[in-house]
């Protein structure tokens, strides 16, 4: 990708980032780049020690680290005590979509005529904007999207093309969902009759709080009487199902392909590692950190990192002999229990014994 | 979501639930709600034990239960053998979306001079109905659809905004699609030549029966020659992967996540938990349940419960050691199994010995 | 899926195959179908040993098999080495999408004035090209595709309906986007203050190679900062996530809902089995093949074929029991050392009674 309308100074990002500056404030740098492969336009960035190695050979004309790391950079260098953040928030200044918006709708977008539409906002070819929406201001309809009936989206959000917002879907602010996400389909709920099943009509909403992204391809589903609720800054990757009436708290982050059963609770501050699952009905505490494709099958009360699974990958002809001994895991502790409960019953017959060749001794 | 429009008297419930009325049969209920949540314009239901203790002190205009909790209902009550069933039935009357429906191709959709289009037909903005297609009677098709060439969509079908058929695809009745879900593209097919890949082009196509649920961002391929076929009134929930040539029995359920692959056979009323994965060629019976995330690598031939994996989460200090013992199981069993024998000989060592000293005395 | 347009002899197929033809080459034939099912009008093929018992009954006007086989065939054959190879070929022929090409800009598709469209394109009804975009000659862009700004759609490639791609992606020749996939939404990247979550704008692209295909409802993140690199020839199947900064090389391929993390790198010819994770920042060398529902989360060196997980499926009530010792296991792997070590301490002890004893005698 080339941004080559994008150029600030080193003294215009020190002060948007509130960084010291060392070196020449007027030089320009025109992108973000990786300590390897930064030039001389670019403006790179050092964060995790690992990278230390690439700081004396660098080509960037800046880089953003840690004081402590300020006499090691052979080139002007921005200071701050967190420079991860620091580049986040500057790689948000060089990112060409900002650039690229315009307001407006466009003409082939059809936007109900009960729909609220605020200022400044961008409705992109081919959208759909169904009766009764809002619409906030700042907001961005990307092509292809379909916001159904009633549905609210907060001040200065984004859905990126071919996104889905069913009707009664509340939005909160900034909040951005990504290409192909469909945020308020049907949660799955049937009632049987001992033959057949019979569909139970989700009349609740989604709603999503402020700050909220959401990847591509994920889904979030309406609940089916009460709502589906995502809390403020809550972060979900791309291919996550999340289920009716679920809950997920404040700053919690659920990696990809991530699914969690209907009505189930997430704290606050709690991470899922990708391809979780999380059974239906539980409860998860704040600050629940769940390692990769582990299953969840049982509310968690104490903070802290959980897992489960078998653990990583073998050869397969090992694999083999392990997994079928996992078939058999019951009955070997079985067999272990029987063996020590005889071992232990040793030392009294051989005591007996021994004492019995004492006396003959 | 408010559905203010939607108000019934309880006499007419019960007529249509065909349940025993105890109270105001002209009282009017406008919304359905939970034991806990409901007001006096709402009617709520009791169709699990662990909510009774919610029945004593609700505020719904009336309470939707089985005849042996009537006597403890403080407000009006329709009785029932099936609440949850009654409840499933009494959710449809208060769907909005059924009120929204307005028959009539918006204007900016494309429909192909050569589609069939039925009676009492919606179909949304920007949809697409190609060349050949046949929508018959009373279905909806949502904003941004596509429907492709020579498709059949059957009576009192729902495709949900941005769902999309591919061409050569058959949709029974009363079918309803979510958003973003796709049926028939391509399965996944090709042949090695021993360096590369070569494609197999698709030309089965997908048959869906008739009450079939289809979730978000669900997909189910074509089949390679034969269709994948997938059975009456079965229910498959968001995020779900349908791999070419499957089948799918009639009232099975698939929840969240699950994924088949190719040309294996689910039988009918099987239940595939959330995130279940199937080998391809495999054979389930009818009646088969597996519980979430397990992994079935061979038929299953009997009906009943069926369960793989490590069972659930720990904390993952704790998991760690489990998990690298797994690497060690074969291993394990074979020092288990030597100790055994050479716990077993030890007898006979030991006979021997004591005859001998039996000899000394 | 009636294709009565397309027909074929049998001399011309097998000089489109350069097999050789056993029958009369003025044989017609009009569809493809496994030996079971192909009538007089098909020409059916045999490629696996397992379906060898259905050649000697086949209806088929005429069968592609191995020369080995020729013998046994009741009807015309076409002879080749690799008979499943030469079923992929003739399969394209026999594809109807193959005839419904008709190239043009439907009139409701928007495409910016920017944006460069080849010679013989076909971009469907409601599609969106916006500015910057380069669309090659022969490519097909499906109903309500959406290509972002910049992106380039190499020569002979294939957008199914729905699909989407972002601003800035690069797409080879002949490759295939099934429906409801999105190549290029943002990678999930954030950076942590503490207390909440600051977004890493995605500045990275994502490059796919030429003769990709990607299935239905995957995703294909951009990368952060360098793009995402998809080779040549790499195979992806439906509902598959692809993070950011993610490699994978050519002629691998992915089966249906595979998780990769981010930056992981996978070598060329690689296979990965349906619902397998990989961790992130991992190297998968080339030839490495990993079955079904395992979870990578280490690096792996030596081509072959690898698992992870606890086996198949059991009845519930035998797997619960096997489930539970799992969280025993170091316990137990503990318990059978303490065994072995008494029980390898015993001898010592027996051997100094013995010795004693011998005294004694």
């Amino acid at each position: 990708m080339n941004n080559n309308d994008i150029s600030y100074t080193l003294q215009a990002l020190a002060e948007h980032l509130d960084a010291r500056l060392i070196g020449d404030g007027a030089r320009q740098v025109r992108a973000l780049a990786t300590l390897g492969d930064a030039g001389p336009d670019d403006i790179a960035f050092l964060a995790n020690r690992a990278y230390l190695k690439y700081l004396p050979g660098t080509r960037a004309g800046a880089v953003l680290l840690h004081p402590s790391h300020a006499d090691e950079c052979p080139v002007a260098c921005l200071t701050l005590d967190n420079p991860y953040l620091g580049y986040a928030r500057l790689s948000r200044l060089f990112d060409p979509l900002a650039a690229r918006f315009e307001a407006g709708v466009h003409e082939s977008a059809i936007v109900s005529p009960s729909a609220r539409i605020g200022e400044n906002v961008q409705i992109g070819p081919q959208a759909v904007i169904e009766a009764g929406v809002v619409i906030e201001r700042d907001v961005v309809v990307g092509p292809g999207c379909v916001v159904g009936a009633d549905s609210v989206i907060g001040e200065g959000s984004r859905l990126h093309a071919n996104a889905t917002v069913a009707h009664g879907v509340m939005i909160g602010k900034r909040t951005i969902l990504h290409s192909g996400c469909v945020i308020g389909g049907d949660g799955f709920g049937f009632a049987h009759d001992g033959s057949r099943w019979h569909k139970i009509a989700q009349l609740g909403g989604v709603v999503l709080g402020d700050d909220v992204e959401v990847g591509s391809c994920s889904s979030i589903d309406r609940g089916a009487l009460g709502d589906t609720l995502i809390g403020n800054d809550v972060k979900i990757d791309s291919q996550v199902q999340i289920a009716h009436n679920v809950q997920i708290g404040d700053h919690s982050a659920l990696a990809g392909c991530v699914g969690i059963a209907g009505s189930t609770r997430v704290g606050r501050h709690c991470m899922l590692g990708g391809g979780v699952g999380l059974s239906g009905h539980l409860t998860l505490c704040d600050g629940v950190q769940v390692t990769g494709m582990s299953l969840v099958s049982h509310s968690i009360h104490e903070p802290g990192v959980y897992s489960s699974g078998a653990g990583g990958t073998m050869p397969n002809s090992q694999w083999r002999k392990n997994a079928v001994r996992f078939k058999q895991l019951d009955a070997l502790a079985k067999r272990l229990s029987r063996l020590e409960k005889r071992r232990d019953e040793k030392p009294d017959v051989e005591r007996q014994r021994d004492e019995k060749y004492k006396d003959d001794s």
